[in-house]
């Protein structure tokens, strides 16, 4: 295994620390700990800005947790590996993933989950699992980890399960927004949908996660993608990933699963629903077609909420399901998400909306608050 | 095609009429008339009680339609078809069924339903499809058919879409069972469940149903079949299906769903409701796994019940979903679960637990009514 300079050294490099919540992130020299046990360190090469970012940063009603590094959405090469890291090497293509795959727990073992016991998504956590603490800190104080990722630095320190080895003639600056939405929506739909040819797909929210899955229907040769969102300005975009048609809830007195069912025939043939909203959740799953329709949630909801349906619309024969990144275990199936746009069958270009140096990460906060475009990639050596 | 000596004659026989909601049946003679274009006429051997027939003949609640024969679980055979059937002749062993299989429309051409838009069951309607009126009379008067098989009368007119063929073969006092409640446990587990081998399944309600279901994980190699009833007696009888472990609600102080989350380290792999109680749906699914269980639905709920659940727990990749006859296509699929019991994999003995001759079918329905055994076959020949 060959060995770079740095490796077993502290890096001091730039990153975007969050001191408070909602405040403009601040460019800082940080120090980078060099990775202990079944950790990697990677160098970031570019990085992009997800929603869930913004939501931890806000943090709005949650228990806050700052300083801390944000940024999950990452493409990097391996700058050094720590001691019972097999599997990668220095100068490996990875993307760090918020979620990890042990390859050891039942659900890892599992066919059919990906929300391994051991590195599933812990939002609280702002420490590395091996020895709760950061690997981050400038004069001797720590800031906090963000999902095991942190990629809003130059260097960053995650655990192995946590990183996803790509084919090195990928294109990082692209491929780099499947570590977390991208993959998501596309997954919801390849993964857990699973239209068949010919098929109707109703896609409720068209932001970034919903426009990824009405990509996979685009892929799967759904023959109608019907896009519901409350705003209209959306559509114009939506068409660019096969969208069809388009709902605005707003325009219809009625429940927009009626209006669904009487422009299809009694239901369309699966619906997934990217917003969160409770509210569209009970409309994706009651706007399926009675006999076959399967509803698949992704948007994650509020504390609060209830799921409300009367039960005779589960047997007619309806089926709903959740997913959590699109059912792909980060290891074992990134590689193949990063494969179907190497073969231009996965079109990743119209995602990309904005490109930002790192010390413009701000602006990237900005074009995400005012709802401006999809995804803003943010370079790391600019 | 051969044709008996009764073939387009009206046939008088004897058949047991509900006059009025709750009132014991009487034995009456009928005339049974000539089917009509797609119907059939057939002999019943033997026919069996199911609580869809007790529960519409009580009319609580409903349009009551009376006088009405009842009866949906039976076999016999083909005395002599209408115009256009060629799918059947006299002499063929059948099953009619409360449901049918038109072949035609989107639910029989799509592999996933089987609720034809033609023939789903529909328990309001009296009278046969292709004139609006009934086959059976009294003097002139006519009596009602009951989900267009109207099995207690030793001849009824059913639509071809509405019968089974099936291995002349069969024993038709033991496969009879199969035209509605063990077809329907059966296949929620075979077909929709779809356990595992070494899997852990739940079955709520150890009704003939539910004894199904486990039937079914008993056959799909399910390493713990756990069975949940307010009646703790039914466990006995549920070992012989395969039932390992039994829990009563009423024995705990929690919900059930958390009393099998810690029986089963986090969740069963599978459950199958077949209570139509709301509480046991919600258990039902809020039981499963994380990552990868799957509630079935299979009980019929009150007209004003809601399902309630917290949607993070979809979002952790559970599953629901509901299905009604266990989704077998009357005629595509029913030979197959004959040939299973035919080849020893499937067990029906088990669910007959009396038996009574035609002039005794009041006793089948005492049966039923205080909970006394499973299945009770009628012979219509005594």
């Amino acid at each position: 295994m060959s060995s770079s300079s740095t490796a077993g050294q502290v890096i001091r490099c730039r990153a975007a620390v969050a001191w408070e919540a909602g405040k403009p992130l601040v460019m800082e020299e940080v120090e980078v700990a060099p990775p202990q046990a079944l950790e990697v360190r990677l160098k970031i090469l570019f990085t992009s800005l997800c929603h869930t970012d913004v939501y931890f940063w806000e943090a709005k009603g949650q228990t806050p947790l700052f300083p801390r590094i944000f940024g999950h959405e990452a493409g990097g090469i391996v700058e050094s590996v720590g001691e019972g890291v097999t599997d990668l090497k220095p100068g490996d293509h990875v993307l760090p993933v918020f979620t990890g795959e042990c390859k050891e727990c039942r659900h890892c073992k599992s066919e059919e989950s990906n929300m391994c016991d051991l590195l599933r998504i812990n939002t609280d956590r702002g420490v590395m699992l091996n020895d709760g603490k950061s690997r981050f800190s400038i004069n001797g104080q720590p800031i906090y980890h963000f999902v095991g990722t942190s990629t809003f630095s130059e260097y960053t320190v995650v655990h192995v399960g946590c990183v996803a080895k790509i084919n090195p003639a990928a294109p990082l600056d692209k491929v780099c927004v499947l570590s977390c939405g991208i993959s998501t929506g596309l997954g919801a739909t390849l993964n857990v949908a699973k239209p068949k040819k010919g098929s109707t797909v109703a896609v409720f929210g068209l932001g970034a996660v919903g426009l990824a899955a009405a990509e996979g229907a685009r892929i799967s040769g759904a023959s109608r993608i019907i896009g519901i969102d409350l705003n209209a300005k959306r559509f114009d975009e939506a068409k660019k990933f096969g969208v069809t048609e388009f709902v605005n809830p707003k325009d219809h007195d009625k429940p927009v699963q009626e209006v669904l069912a009487e422009m299809t025939d009694g239901g369309v043939d699966r619906s997934i629903e990217c917003t969160g909203s409770i509210n569209a959740m009970i409309s994706a799953f009651e706007c399926v077609h009675d006999g076959w329709g399967v509803a698949v949630l992704v948007g994650v909801p509020n504390k609060d909420d209830a799921f409300k349906t009367h039960p005779m619309n589960f047997l007619n024969e309806r089926t709903i399901k959740g997913t959590f990144f699109g059912n792909y275990k980060p290891r074992s199936d990134l590689p193949s998400v990063v494969e179907k746009y190497m073969n231009k069958e996965l079109e990743l270009e119209k995602f990309i909306t904005h490109e930002v140096s790192f010390s413009e990460i701000n602006k990237a906060f900005e074009y995400m608050l005012r709802g401006d475009g999809l995804r803003c990639i943010i370079r790391m050596d600019a």
